[in-house]
């Protein structure tokens, strides 16, 4: 069998971390090419001591000497910088792209996969988030796969295999609805509740994002360029247990659901294995003690930001660019303990409404609108 | 566009007259070759005077010179008596058999469209759940597409759509539980009791079967011929909303659900319509109303009739024949109020224990497995 030669970026991250788990389950399937980092060089190490990827990258901070001798020591090259991860991917020759950048810093990426004309396994939400109108046009033109690893648009991608797009009635993404679901005051809660998910474990922003429901507002502009269906037929449903990770009903009358345990490495793996199901050990649900599945409507006015996400999707051009680099600083900030749960959308708001948006955006353009977002959000309370 | 060319057998039931109500709401779709019913002679006849097919069959009595009349003045071939359907099958040209006959009586139907390389709307079980040995190897050196109409394998068939068979881990049969899940009192269950099904509009037989469970053990048997699955690998889970209408789990720890309104025209339609998905104006499910969807494990000490199915398909050649023919007659008597509910299933283990099996029955041995078996149980208490 020949290995599909891989490349993961943001392999020290969550999503990252669970890839290699997928290779090491499936060590005749994946070539690890490369492997790359933000600011984690000491996990990177150890990764590219045992992966043996013919390149790293790390975007975050410099290579100090004794970490550049360690991988010359392996015979691995290193890049740096902000443009380390599009100049290692350009370098390289790979089968699929593993994209687990966190944040607008993997839009890049995925248009330079696309450009090779090489299958992409998405988890890196802000390159359709931000540059949706730009890639998608380039994924049908180079017929590359986009294969998403989000649990949701995993869910929705197996609920159309075999099916016909334009059979869509409605996309119905659930959501767990987050820590505060039920919960009142937004002004006082602390940046360890907001940390503390129900059901997934995931990496920071995402967490606080799933707090906030950013998140799911993020998703569903995700989800209108992954399935080509407009905004109108997206649909947001609450679901705490997430069991059910997303829904597709056919204009038949007919739904369909993927469900199972909240465990990322099933969509991750079925992404990377596509068009093939990798058998796994991975933890089943477990039906004698599956009570119910519960669903409710969303409450858009206790949480503001997937509507403001919605709004940025329907303004289209820069706008999402914007709603999402000001997302972005807004969480950081959050995270910094700078300002208060319920600033998050206020902040963001302001940005959005202080925008000039420019519509059919060329990518400097959407990377100019990110920019300006992050200096903007940067100067306000 | 060309019309299917449809036989309907079976057109006066439940699932017939829906299946009518598809060809209503999809007129340029399809064309009605013939229709039969067992003995409702007069719904027969205005459904011939409305969809003029080519020719009728009745099986359940003879026609009187009145009807023969009606029949003739609307140039409308008829045949009768037993051989009335299989004759009428070869008699004419069709894309299509819709077979909603109940009971084994749908059996030689089933072969006669295989034989004549048809797709089927399947909808009588017992074509699998008596002769699922001899149809299935047809089904393949035919090429004949077996589109189950069976709310569950439905279910389990569009969970199926673009999956590799040999990926499932488990077919997952969920069942309402019927009207007497939550009930105790079995010796004192009274006919209107049990034809009160609390989700599902359906015939007499069927709902018996739905209160016995012996329905959930016929699909058992269904399911393990359509989907090719050994018996191991088909689990019935009680769910009692009836929204889930089934599930398939894969080996990578994925699973797939189908739900929708409990409404026997989504499957007719997808079955009669497939690989296309025609839209429908049928209820949609209502997320605002819907709060929860609970699952449980059966009782198959309180409903052992399912046991027994599954014990009869294990054993396999003339078993499944035998356990249908007794199920059929328990139920008719239970119907004419001869016998009481606990009865049914003691019944039906009494003839199981007293027959001969042969394994790699021919149709002959299993007709005379289902001969004898209405000879033995019509003779016991």
């Amino acid at each position: 069998m020949v290995r599909k030669k891989i490349i993961i970026l943001g392999s020290t991250g969550s999503i990252g971390t669970n890839a290699l788990y997928c290779v090491d389950a499936s060590p005749n399937a994946f070539e690890v090419i490369a492997l790359s980092t933000h600011v984690n060089v000491d996990l990177l190490l150890q990764q590219a001591a045992r992966y043996r990827p013919k390149a790293v990258a790390v975007t975050g901070r410099p290579l100090s000497e004794p970490e550049k001798n360690d991988l010359k020591s392996l015979d691995i090259r290193f890049f740096e910088g902000e443009a380390a991860l599009v100049d290692m991917l350009h370098d390289k020759d790979f089968d699929m792209l593993v994209n687990a950048v966190v944040g607008a810093a993997g839009f890049m990426p995925t248009l330079a996969a696309v450009d090779k004309s090489v299958d992409i396994a998405l988890a890196n939400k802000e390159s359709l988030v931000i540059g949706g109108e730009i890639v998608m046009p380039k994924v049908k033109e180079k017929n590359v796969r986009l294969l998403p690893i989000d649990s949701e648009h995993s869910a929705i991608f197996q609920c159309l295999m075999g099916e016909n797009y334009a059979d869509i009635e409605e996309i119905l993404l659930t959501a767990s609805g987050g820590p505060f679901r039920t919960f009142d005051d937004f002004k006082h809660i602390t940046l360890t509740q907001a940390l503390h998910h129900p059901n997934w474990s995931m990496g920071k922003k995402i967490t606080i994002d799933s707090a906030t429901m950013m998140n799911k507002g993020l998703e569903v502009i995700e989800a209108r360029w992954l399935f080509d269906v407009p905004v109108e037929k997206i649909r947001i449903i609450i679901h705490p247990q997430s069991i059910i990770h997303s829904m597709v009903a056919f204009h038949d009358g007919s739904i369909k659901a993927q469900l199972g345990m909240p465990d990322m490495r099933v969509p991750i793996q079925l992404a990377m294995t596509y068009p093939k199901r990798q058998p796994s050990a991975f933890p089943r649900l477990d039906w004698t003690t599956l009570k119910e599945l519960t669903f409710a409507e969303p409450d858009f006015e206790k949480f503001p930001c997937p509507a403001l996400a919605i709004e940025a999707l329907k303004t289209g051009g820069t706008a999402p660019a914007v709603l999402n680099a000001a997302n972005e600083i807004a969480v950081a900030r959050f995270i910094r303990e700078e300002i208060s749960f319920d600033q998050i959308p206020a902040l963001i708001e302001k940005v959005l409404l202080a925008h000039d948006f420019v519509s059919q955006p060329t990518v400097e353009d959407v990377l100019g609108a990110d920019q300006w977002a992050r200096k903007y959000i940067g100067t306000r309370v």
